[in-house]
Parts: C-alpha cells; sequence; structure tokens
C-alpha cells in the first residue's frame, strides 16, 4: 500500500501546484476542498476538474458555512472585494477569520480516519495577501499542536503539515506548476464570483503578474 | 456594551456548567453548537433547551460533517459504543479524529468575527474518557496557534481559551453545576442515539456516578 496525503485543493494554482507536487512524491493523494460560504464558488468547480486532471480519484467538498457571521468581504456579499492592488504591510478584507486553521484542522480529522501520513497545503509567503495565517512560524504552531491533540499523535504518527511552495515566489510557482504539467487554464484564482476572472481583484493582479513575469502572458487574462 | 465569550455547547454537563460560569463572569454569551454526524444527535436539542433555560440568546448551530470519514464509533453507524465501563491508559473507540481541533478552530473564527475575547470550554481531563484533546498542554499549544493566526492575535488581542473544569474531577463539576442552577435535567450526555439515555456507555457511567457521588441520585439514570 501506497504512502497517503491529503491535499487541501481550493481550485486555484497555488493548491494545484502543491497537489503535483504531492502526487510526484508519490503519495495516493486524497483531495479536500471546502463550500465555507465563499463568494467564489466557482473554486471549487475548478478543484473537480483540476483533481480530474491530476488523477486524483478520491476527493471529499466539506461544507463548513463561515459566512454564517462572515468579517470577510469572501464570505460577505455586503462588503466589497478590494481591486486597487495589493497594499504592503496591510490585512486585506478579503482576509477570512479562522478559515486556514479551520481547514487544516479538517483536514487533520481527514488524514487521521484515513491513516495519512502528509497534509499538503498550497500555503505561500512571498507574494502572497499578508495573511497571518499563511506563515512558517503559523505552520510550526499547527504541527505543535496536531502532534499533541491526536491519537496518532501520540503514537508518534502525526501527519506531517507540508507547505512545498511556502518559501517560494509567485514566479517560482508558476515555473513549478509549468514544469509538473499542472493545468493552469483549469485552475480558479479570481476572487469574485463571475463568470471570468475579474482581473484586478488582489488575487487576480498576483496571478497575472506572475505568469506574465515567468513568460506565459497567454495563460493570464488581465481586463 | 459588555464583554463577549463563546461558549461551545454540546447539550452535555459539562458544557452548560461552562456556559454557566461564563455568564457568573459577566460575559455576553454567544453560544456554538456542531451536527457533526453525531449518532447522539438529541444532544442538539438539549443544547438548545440548556441555552434557552441559561438566557443565552445567540445560537450558532454549525453543520461540518466528519462522519464523511468516520474513524468513531460516534459518527460510524456500523461501529458499537463500549459499554462495558472506562478502561484506564486506553482510548475508546468513541474518540473522532480532530474533533475538539476541529470546533476549536471554528469557535476561533466566530469570536474574531464577533469581537469575541474568551472562547468557553467544557474540556476536563479528571473523569474523562482518556481523550488527547481534552488535556491542558493540548489547550496551551493551542492558544500558542490563535495567538499567531489571526489579525487579533496579530494585535495581541487573541481571545483567550478558557477551560474552567479541566482541573476539576466531575463530582466537583456536577456541585459547580447545582450552585450555579445548571438545568441539569435538561443536559444529554449519552453517547447512544436512544430517547433515554442508555446508562452503559462511558458517557453516562461517568455522569451517572458522579451525580450519585455527589449526593444527587435522583438525577442519575441507570438502567
Amino acid at each position: 500500500m501506497n504512502k497517503k496525503a491529503i491535499v487541501l485543493l481550493s481550485g486555484g494554482l497555488d493548491s494545484a501546484t502543491s497537489g503535483a507536487i504531492a502526487l510526484k512524491e508519490g503519495y495516493d493523494v486524497i483531495a479536500l476542498s471546502f463550500r465555507y460560504g465563499q463568494r467564489h464558488l466557482k473554486e471549487l468547480e475548478a478543484s473537480r476538474n483540476v483533481a480530474e486532471a491530476l488523477g486524483i480519484k478520491e476527493h471529499y467538498i466539506i461544507d463548513v458555512n463561515l459566512s454564517l457571521w462572515g468579517g470577510s468581504s469572501l464570505t460577505d456579499a455586503t462588503m466589497n472585494i478590494p481591486k486597487d492592488g495589493v497594499k504592503a504591510d496591510e490585512i486585506p478584507s478579503t482576509y477570512v477569520p479562522g478559515r486556514n486553521t479551520v481547514f487544516i484542522a479538517i483536514a487533520l480529522s481527514l488524514a487521521e480516519a484515513k491513516g495519512a501520513e502528509a497534509i499538503y497545503l498550497g500555503i505561500n509567503a512571498v507574494d502572497y495577501s499578508g495573511y497571518p495565517d499563511c506563515r512558517p512560524e503559523y505552520l510550526t504552531a499547527f504541527q505543535n499542536l496536531a502532534n499533541l491533540s491526536s491519537k496518532v499523535g501520540i503514537e508518534g504518527k502525526s501527519p506531517q503539515l507540508i507547505a512545498p511552495l511556502v518559501t517560494l515566489s509567485k514566479v517560482e510557482i508558476v515555473q513549478r506548476a509549468i514544469a509538473l504539467n499542472v493545468p493552469i487554464e483549469k485552475t480558479w484564482s479570481c476572487y469574485q464570483g463571475g463568470e471570468t476572472p475579474c482581473g484586478v481583484c488582489d488575487s487576480c493582479r498576483i496571478r497575472n503578474k506572475a505568469l506574465i513575469d515567468a513568460g506565459y502572458p497567454e495563460l493570464a487574462v488581465v481586463k
């Protein structure tokens, strides 16, 4: 039996690349996605297409409706998604309180139930939106918690949190994605709920700039 | 405006007592319960009755279906609930992988969105079922994670995890519940999905023994 890994698959470029890396490392991959009340539900359709394209056969999509209490422009339709460009040293309104903590906690549950030894995360902390729950020190603290929280942790077999992109620039992530045949055209990064990417939200801006800088302007959608 | 606290309210005796303590401390309480695929869904009805009896007006019940992957006799109907008594030094099959980590993560999201400064947990580590995610060192690790994970954490205003029962015996918890007028008869602890408590699962045994030892045998349901 192959070793197993859980891959958090949002449907975006980063998590698809993280999934491709887990597959290349030889893991049997179980994908995990979340319907958390996000306005860009389209990313779940993308996560299914990406999982299929990568040959991942087991894929859970779980409901955990963080929009019940909002607190973010991603989950509260009465707030606007910022479109004036990424601000340095500012946590934007698209920050969703507790989101990554909730997602990783659920991944730990799935990993323990399935006997998976790793959890792959698409988190990166170089060209990103400034979210506190994307930093390496956050992941270290979560690993410590994971080791204490579970039956497998007590047995010294806690799943390892692996963030293969955490120190890469977005251009380097694009290069890894291309090298691993990630179907970039099937991924979805835009925060808006439209039929096509808006081109001006932080997520579109960061993605498009990286695709252009890496030499793949034909993959960028800029309006 | 009063200070706010989130109270994790399972519908059982411990969480009801923890909620009554938060109210006595002067917090405006927001209750949080989970439909996580547990066979004893009756506890959610109890959580509503307890919230009403304690005068808690804001109560979220959120779906997060951990039974999608099972791994516990509480969430997998094909497994049996143990009924032969509490075993020392053994984690029982009623342990749900990642459950408390998922619950506390979701509570952190709610706390940040609502501006709550505390999260009250009914966890106790004296007379309990031996779950790893009920120990004080687990809570310390989670507090460390909470401080790093969020916008409010970075601002030094992370919600505090408070487990007022963690070092109390179950008899002491009953005594606190009585002193605070917790409606013990409205709480539900049994792991089985029956109409009345089974009396023989670990949760019933621990509860009944404590009620009898504390001098309230009329509140115990023993078959």
